[in-house]
């Protein structure tokens, strides 16, 4: 069951939220989780804010939040630091075959994602097209040169195939798309592991 | 009332939390707010991260926290970029009039700092002494340099007078610590305001 904001609620288990599905977060997380124990990279998602309007004090060391909402994130959900440079990116899934809808991101969001373009960051999408199991990591300046020449309000799965890079789905990293980083940005001297 | 993970809960207004008193946090907000306006730089204070036990559906587009715990972070609470760098620090107070306990660091939070300096971000803390109104920049080096040469749980006011860097308190930007970043990083250049 999805719901505005990117907020997703499993009723079984437990609460995802942030992101239009569990998997593609989980396994970016996990990547970023092999990206830090081997010290290639510091990349961390943000926890998606709360607007808090009632606590209850269980003892001196617990409160408890009995009334909060989901906020609209104002930022992009992950970002870090890799090879001294500046990370910043969304992820989103789609089950659309044939396009991505702009709409899955928020409009702060992607003014935020330009903005760290601007100040000479690295900015990109991760968007997972759940039809064909593809995940395309597509560069912020791909990604604003079709918002400033289209007036269609979703990206076609053409333009990733034409403009994204498909990321492989590996054992470990999941998800390695600090390799399209160092194709895109440091002339495919890939990153070596230190331990 | 504060209570332990640096959550303060003020029962009249609101709740503020990840930081030890509002006003600095608050103080924090509104320069960086300044900067992201004027275009100096992108600096955030990610949402505290909140451990989510039970909800309720509302409506379709709205769910009710109503229980809750907050956790304890894992990573600083500010980062950003500034002039193609990779910004990352916390903001503490202390009411102590002599020393700063490093007890107000999670340990998981100082790990996260040197790993940043690792991969060539710059790191910091912004302490706050509420006894004589002062707030200082401490540089990530200057601050491990101190925890690797010393045995001592906290870092003397005196450490800060000496390798710290005093915080002017202005109207606009309130506390202008990029200023310092300047001085330390770009030879004293400092930054131009972008329209």
């Amino acid at each position: 069951m999805n719901y505005p904001c990117g907020i997703k609620i499993d009723r079984k288990k437990t609460i995802s939220y942030g992101n239009r599905g569990m998997s593609l977060e989980k396994e970016l997380n996990e990547t970023n989780n092999y990206y830090l124990l081997k010290n290639i990279a510091v990349i961390h998602k943000k926890p998606t804010p709360i607007t808090i309007k009632k606590v209850d004090y269980i003892s001196p060391t617990r409160v408890k939040i009995k009334d909060g909402y989901f906020q609209k994130p104002s930022t992009t959900d992950y970002n870090g630091i890799y090879r001294g440079q500046y990370i910043d990116f969304e992820a989103k899934e789609t089950n659309k075959p044939n396009y991505f809808p702009l709409s899955n991101i928020h409009k702060h969001q992607l003014e935020h994602l330009k903005k760290i373009i601007t100040h000479g960051g690295i900015g990109f999408l991760i968007v997972s097209f759940n039809a064909y199991n593809e995940i395309f990591y597509l560069d912020g300046k791909d990604l604003f040169d079709f918002i400033n020449t289209n007036t269609r309000k979703s990206i076609p799965y053409s333009y990733f195939q034409e403009k994204g890079h498909l990321i492989k789905i590996k054992f470990n990293p999941r998800l390695d798309y600090l390799k399209i980083i160092d194709e895109i940005y440091f002339k495919g001297e890939y990153y070596e592991e230190k331990y």
